[in-house]
């Protein structure tokens, strides 16, 4: 993708000229209050896994799928990537990715890489997922960077435009509906097309889903996974983020991401902690 | 657990007097043809990983997270697990585990490690997972480690007792349901107890869903994602492995382990290659 766009502009990886290290610039436009969003840090450490391989003379350049262990949140401004390349296959490759700041460690992850067909529309073979719709976009509320119930800046809501299903808003005005899902539609908000790479970006872009059940602050990624099924067509992408099981001091939430032409492009999965206020009812189950 | 059971005698780790080194033995016994099943890796990577938090007068002894990456199947025989603590915190810590045969490096995986409350029935605060209900243990049926239409040997069945439920055992027979998912019980053949470690071995000894879908043959793990919800209580456990999507050259499944008290204790992910022959026709999905 062309760098006019700023996504490419700020996921950017410099070869240092030493094998598997590379310079990044965590830019400030990302964050999520202070700290910069996860889906943005593993497009960066992505790129330097695809660029480690291309300077392997490899063509596996696509994330398939990514784990990520969140360590410390980098400040904005310079970092490192060090890649490893830790097995080369015919079909796929996997890489270690490591995003270090002043000699920090701050996110661990390991891809494994490969080569996507060109996106086009087409059927999975066998599909166990249903799509779902959402109303129009322009019926649909634009999260905003600032405002609302937010306790700090959301920056990158001046990243992506996303746009809420008026049904799943409630927990905006404190009123969430208990259901533990948002869906909405997801795109860059300078109009940069979409790809996998991108893709992500956009699975961690959603707030989290129980925002749907519960006002308990801060949520922490333990532990982040996804899988990168297809090059998304183009067009808006529509995301469901969806939490499973409340148990003690965890959840876990599930993100689905539809392309435009109704196929499953991208899934994650993360556990995360929680801390549920005293006393607090739990709503019904959405079943 | 005491070493009276051979899943903890199998799994054992030995220091090795260096710190982050220890050495392990591979055994045949847990085996699914020539390779060791994956969950049994990551089980010897996870006492590996809580060894070293010991070491370093930590509790955080139960898996909470693990994610892997298998890039080459070890030999059983002997083997060493490098540890690398990434991040100790007050109520988690995460630990990267490399299993190692012969200077080459087999198994990554990555650990968030913590400390669970004591096995107990208890609700999910809120939960949107439903648990299933399977046929009484004896009008099950036995998977065996031999016969049937495995091309090869499945020693695992003879350490695990897995009882499938009557109604998604076709497969076996040639005929797949069609529904992707298999369903079933799940204990030590040895009587050992049911604990959080054993859950790493339990989301991955049940044979692919895509079994229940189509006759694909092997189908290599890419990326393994698993959680652990919480020490299961006394008794049987059932498990369900069901295929999402299977799109193109890969397949993602999902698995979920519920424990006698309707508590879902873990779960796990993964995506996997697969080859489906040429012109078979995709079953209905199962809703």
């Amino acid at each position: 993708m062309a760098d006019e766009y700023e996504f490419d502009q700020h996921t950017a990886v410099a070869p240092t000229g030493e094998t598997g290290r590379f310079d990044a610039d965590v830019n400030r436009a990302w964050t999520v209050g202070p700290k910069p969003n996860g889906g943005y840090l593993l497009a960066i450490a992505a790129r330097a896994a695809a660029a480690d391989l291309v300077e392997h003379d490899s063509d596996h350049t696509d994330p398939l799928s990514a784990t990520a262990a969140y360590l410390h949140a980098p400040d904005p401004g310079p970092a490192q990537v060090q890649t490893e390349i830790l097995r080369t296959g015919r079909s796929a490759s996997h890489v270690r990715a490591s995003i270090v700041q002043q000699g920090r460690l701050c996110v661990e992850s390991t891809f494994v890489m490969g080569t996507l067909e060109p996106a086009r529309e087409s059927e999975a073979w066998w599909s166990d997922r249903e799509p779902f719709d959402l109303p129009p976009i322009d019926d649909c509320v634009r999260l905003t960077s600032t405002g609302g119930r937010n306790p700090f800046q959301v920056s990158i809501m001046d990243r992506c435009d996303v746009r809420l299903d008026p049904e799943v808003i409630g927990f905006a005005t404190g009123q969430p509906t208990g259901r533990g899902e948002l869906r909405g539609w997801i795109a860059f908000a300078d109009g940069r097309p979409v790809d996998a790479l991108s893709l992500l970006f956009f699975i961690d872009a959603f707030p989290p889903a129980t925002f749907d059940l519960v006002s308990a602050g801060w949520v922490p990624t333990l532990s982040l996974s996804a899988y990168v099924r297809a090059n998304p067509v183009p067009g808006p992408l529509r995301v469901s983020q969806r939490a499973q099981v409340v148990d003690g001091p965890r959840f876990d939430e599930v993100c689905e991401v539809w392309d435009a032409s109704d196929r499953l492009v991208a899934q994650a999965t993360q556990l995360a902690a929680i801390r549920i206020p005293e006393g607090q009812t739990p709503p019904r189950p959405r079943r």
